[in-house]
């Protein structure tokens, strides 16, 4: 068995939506229960409702709840019985829990991360994307926003972090890592990655493969990416983007011409192509795993990324923080 | 009349390809007229097997070649009698050419066109590259790969360069000014985009609309993207190999399926998301239009950039490098 924390707040789709991906999840994993955080009396309710199996849910009532606009350090002081600071700090207390999810504030969550998760040193988590690749595996963008800018010691981190957590978490023995760059060739880069790429490079733990440049960013050349938070939005925007707009085009294409096969293609893309619906971010560099979904995160999300927690555990992936430290 | 200069040298895929783009141009716009450079037997004979209008065509002979992997600082002093470098200072040299447009070494062409084409200042010139909107319209993102790392100043630099192109060229009498960032609220931005978010409001020669993010980086939302060049690479690699990857689907769906919608769809969003067939970079920030045509550049390529250079005549888009100094 494994048993998953759930804040039900946070989501823009609301807690009935959150609630109805956990029911989905209980369904498709017998393995796995929940610890649903939030408003007490909603949640039995649409348990009710939803006929879900009382054996595998638990509820922690958390009257309180972060919005947008808290600012990290307020929250962390003042917000204590939000339902997502709340379920941290039991995830952290409880050792039956394996793992939390939110679609809440992201600074909150990364604080609440550090304050509740990440031991003694305080070190500052990343926030990690799990893309698929081209090639049909996966590659583990990190950093994705949680640090803007970034010195080559924490890219130096997030190599680890990520190397580590493909290992674990996707049982790939040696992770590839890239170095995203604006060009191949060992000579390219700005400043921050000039500076990185001879750190990467001495370090015999990992499999560096060099600079990887944007149009290879999710060709599945790598298995982890390393970049700044600023860089990794970029990527992870950008992509999804010209994902949008382009099946936008096939969706138009499809009504003038009234194409079938054309309406089919659009939808099949639409799932592959729906980065919001995939996994969500992975914080890396805390003592147990944390993912946030994006804000707008629905049923599917949930089932999703209910279904990463249960490939990790199956995996063994309990995070070791100390080995990471550099 | 126009009379632009045409680099024969420099596409990987051969000078005879290009010859053959630039009798193509010449069918298409009547009012073009080419100045060809390279190996003058290899020129002449391909402009009779093609049966070009001679009256329109001059050949410049350039027996010397930049290749990839010449130096800047080399190239500068030791090959003048390249194609490249000869086209760059016959164009600054003649009252009757209006611009150049070379496949060749991108750096020795930042290098070339600052020396030829700057004036006494010597500032380095900006890459832009001008792609179509989600919108029908086309946004110019500023720096696309001269300069990795900037400074706020460079920024602001590009912006005015890039208001004064998409003016000249596209007849937007007020450039909509975007910053890329990794959020739309004004906070949001690593340290180089903060400190150049408060000197572009303060421009009122600018038409400053605030931060864009990446997922709406080709949405219209501004006629010029400015970021340093390191991000600029990224907006183009990613866009470019987020559409190659669909398309790539696209056509194994076609085939799966044998759907002649779904082929024909594929071999439109083909020529649409064809970064490459596009424009190429506009260098800005120099006396005469300068095009740097990508690497594989072939005939479409060619006649695109021709096009590019017929619609600058005709709004009468001569650069004024004074009026954009800072």
């Amino acid at each position: 068995m494994i048993k998953i924390v759930i804040d039900t707040k946070g989501s823009d789709k609301g807690p009935s939506t959150i609630i109805r991906g956990a029911s989905l999840a209980l369904q498709k994993y017998p393995e796995l229960s929940v610890l649903l955080v939030g408003d007490e009396l909603l949640i039995k309710t649409e348990c009710q409702v939803l006929g879900m199996p009382m054996d595998r849910v638990e509820i922690l009532d958390a009257p309180g709840e972060i919005t947008n606009y808290d600012s990290p350090a307020d929250a962390i002081f003042h917000k204590t019985e939000s339902s997502m600071l709340k379920g941290l700090s039991t995830l952290a207390e409880r050792d039956d829990l394996f793992g939390l999810v939110t679609a809440g504030n992201t600074g909150v969550l990364l604080t609440g991360a550090m304050r509740y998760l990440s031991g003694k040193e305080r070190v500052r988590p990343a926030l990690a994307a799990v893309l698929p690749a081209a090639n049909g595996g996966f590659t583990c963008l990190v950093d994705t926003g949680a640090t803007i800018d970034c010195t080559p010691q924490m890219l130096h981190h997030f190599a680890r972090l990520g190397s580590e957590f493909m290992r674990e978490t996707y049982a790939i023995e040696s992770p590839k890592i890239g170095l995203l760059s604006n060009g191949a060739e060992s000579s390219k880069g700005n400043k921050l990655v000039k500076e990185t790429f001879p750190i990467l490079e001495a370090d015999e733990s990992l499999n560096f493969v060099g600079n990887i440049e944007g149009s290879n960013a999710l060709s599945g050349d790598c298995d982890v990416l390393v970049c700044d938070g600023f860089a990794g939005n970029q990527v992870m925007k950008v992509t999804e983007g010209t994902a949008t707009r382009i099946i936008t085009d096939i969706m138009k294409y499809a009504h003038r011409t009234e194409s079938d096969e054309v309406k089919k293609l659009a939808f099949h893309l639409m799932g592959v192509y729906d980065i919001g619906s995939l996994g969500g971010g992975n914080i890396l560099g805390i003592a147990k795993p944390v993912i946030k979904a994006r804000g707008n995160a629905g049923e599917t999300a949930i089932v999703s990324i209910a279904g990463m927690f249960v490939n990790m555990a199956s995996n063994k992936a309990m995070f070791d923080i100390e080995k990471n430290k550099i």
